[in-house]
């Protein structure tokens, strides 16, 4: 997939994935970026976003963004700080730019030593182009396929969004990645008071384990080079482009074979609908019974109802897959119809909380023995 | 195990739970007895819950405990509020009491009508007498052992506790009933006071899936015949039972193979201390690490991270089975002697917040392919 104008992306493999695959992803700007950006709430959290906060604080314009798989470079106190800016200044001496214009991001096992001096021996190897996909590929760990969207608003310009997902996925701000490149010119200012707001309702509804990592961060950069857009028309194709990487992230959730779909309408507030969305989405006992191709919409009502949304059992209406299975006492259903209608690549969950006009989404995967195969064999 | 003076309990198989084994339990008074009461917070709580709140709000002592087990009679609309009521009126007219001296409590499927006409048909039959044992196994669902525990005062007299934990018979949550019975003599006002600390230190640290049940409860009921106790003994020994049913609920999660216990100190608050303990117990990554004994101890850390506790992760120190792992940062350990340290039935987590002076314990179960089995596998 092609980036925006203004962008160079390439990877190579710095030796830092056990399996040898690419494992170092930079991205060039030409031009000074515009940027937003929002990260985990884990209180551990990495040198990564402690830095990412502190650039975002400056209110700098950026021009690269540097990120490794295979090593979180969380929890290695203060030699962790100190890789953690070394991989900015080795970004920045590649590029010919200053440090403090090189945004980091490191994703993969905490506790250990980033090991910076790969990084360097690696760097001057790596060859920028036009594509995202070598980038989206070097940002992978545990995920099976790269992660990628696009949308194109009138006019030309571009918005074009990768990500990484797979385990470790709650975010409050998962170790999710989420990066959108775009070449609209849009305000500092502006994608700063409207990206957190996309990120609540996009990548933060995903959900695979409820484990914040300590890493997530989302980001949008702006270029700027294909002119004025829309505002409107930019942030739908902004949402649309997160919204389809934030599904994908929960498809490939660790050991996933389902992606879940829930969608809450009638709630008394967008915090409602969300967290009553996202309850739906993460429930094990939900995530079990999709994987069982099992119609067991207790779990669904019972997941609402800790939700902390306000309901009323009574009132409560769910639909799984299109079937009615509850409108405030159970309903009548062919089971089997309900069991073969889970047999898919993704089964959609509607919940009607009829307490007011607010809606969200969120989306999980399925839980099954290959999640637990893949965290308890996993070896630091 | 023998019940305190005062009490008498049996049981008797009404046919609910499809294994055809006993599932209908009562417990009877010879006088009014003083009570607690805790219940779900789930805003989809059954007729159970709703009938035990109002009768809690009368101030009224109690006469009897009626449970069923293999029907949760949760999400069964108005008929499932009468089928609740019924069960309470059957009681009572089997024992001579009124219904609103009787709690009921129900636990298993969600959804399905609850078959009253069995508990009509069973009730004559059943045999009440000193022991707490077949009360104990009647109240079962999917778990695989009876839970009681006990504690003796100075002069005698007794608290003894009967609970369950997750259980599963068609669709079902970890459904967790806690019923202490005493034949100290405490005051009402007392007990209602004190008993939801001691679940909320207890009870509400245990997790199995994260799944807040819609028919949760823990109750605690004093006949007064052995007399006056020390408020300080009678507490403590209160705790201690609830406590030790907690744990033997959490080592018998579903799927199970080990008892996961986490003890937080060094917190800012009591708060701090029991949810950091609680995030570490729930943590999925690390329920799945214990299961495959990978002393992964960056799970932990990324867990007390996302729990909401005020920490430092430059600060923190944890501690698995003994052998420090992490101070501030990643310490060096021998890994195949942690490794080792961890295959047995009880792992045990220490973490020093290092913020001040408030602890807390929480205890969960490994993650393993038997939960996801038992939960997705079911066959109706």
């Amino acid at each position: 997939m092609k980036l925006p104008l203004g962008f160079q992306a390439g990877a190579v493999r710095a030796g830092i994935k056990p399996s040898g695959n690419p494992d170092l992803a930079l991205l060039h700007a030409e031009a000074p970026l515009a940027w937003a950006y929002v990260a985990t709430t884990n209180r551990a959290a990495a040198p990564c976003v402690l830095r990412g906060r502190a650039l975002l604080a400056s209110e700098a314009p950026l021009r690269a963004l540097v990120v490794n798989a295979g090593n979180a470079n969380a929890a290695t106190g203060e030699a962790g700080v100190a890789a953690d800016l070394r991989m900015a200044e080795l970004a920045a001496e590649r590029l010919g730019v200053r440090p403090d214009e090189v945004l980091t991001a490191s994703t993969g096992v905490i506790g250990v030593p980033l090991p910076v001096d790969r990084i360097a021996t690696a760097l001057p190897a790596l060859v920028l182009g036009p594509d995202a996909d070598s980038f989206a590929e070097a940002i992978l760990t545990t995920d099976t396929r790269t992660k990628l969207a696009e949308a194109t608003l009138p006019g030309g310009a571009r918005v074009v969004g990768v990500a990484k997902g797979s385990g470790m996925i709650h975010p409050n701000m998962a170790t999710m990645f989420g990066f959108l490149f775009t070449d609209a010119r849009v305000d500092q200012t502006e994608l700063r008071a409207r990206w957190p707001e996309v990120v609540r309702g996009t990548f933060n509804q995903v959900t695979v384990d409820g484990d914040t990592s300590t890493n997530d961060m989302a980001a949008i950069f702006a270029s700027g080079l294909a002119g004025q857009v829309s505002p409107g028309l930019f942030w739908d194709a902004v949402a649309a482009v997160a919204r389809d990487l934030a599904r994908q992230i929960a498809a490939d959730g660790e050991g996933a074979t389902k992606l879940i779909s829930v969608r809450v309408v009638g709630a008394a507030s967008l915090a409602d609908a969300r967290r009553a969305a996202r309850a739906v989405a993460g429930s094990l006992l939900w995530k079990a019974a999709v994987y069982g191709n099992d119609p067991n919409w207790g779990r669904i009502l019972a997941a609402l109802g800790y939700s902390g949304a306000l309901l009323d059992a009574g009132r409560v209406r769910i639909e799984l897959e299109g079937i009615p299975l509850y409108d405030g006492a159970p309903l009548p259903f062919d089971h089997e119809v309900a069991v073969r209608a889970m047999q898919k690549a993704e089964v959609r969950v509607l919940a009607d909380l009829r307490q007011g006009d607010y809606e969200a989404e969120a989306w999980g995967s399925d839980l099954t023995e290959g999640y637990v195969r893949i965290n308890a064999e996993y070896t630091t």
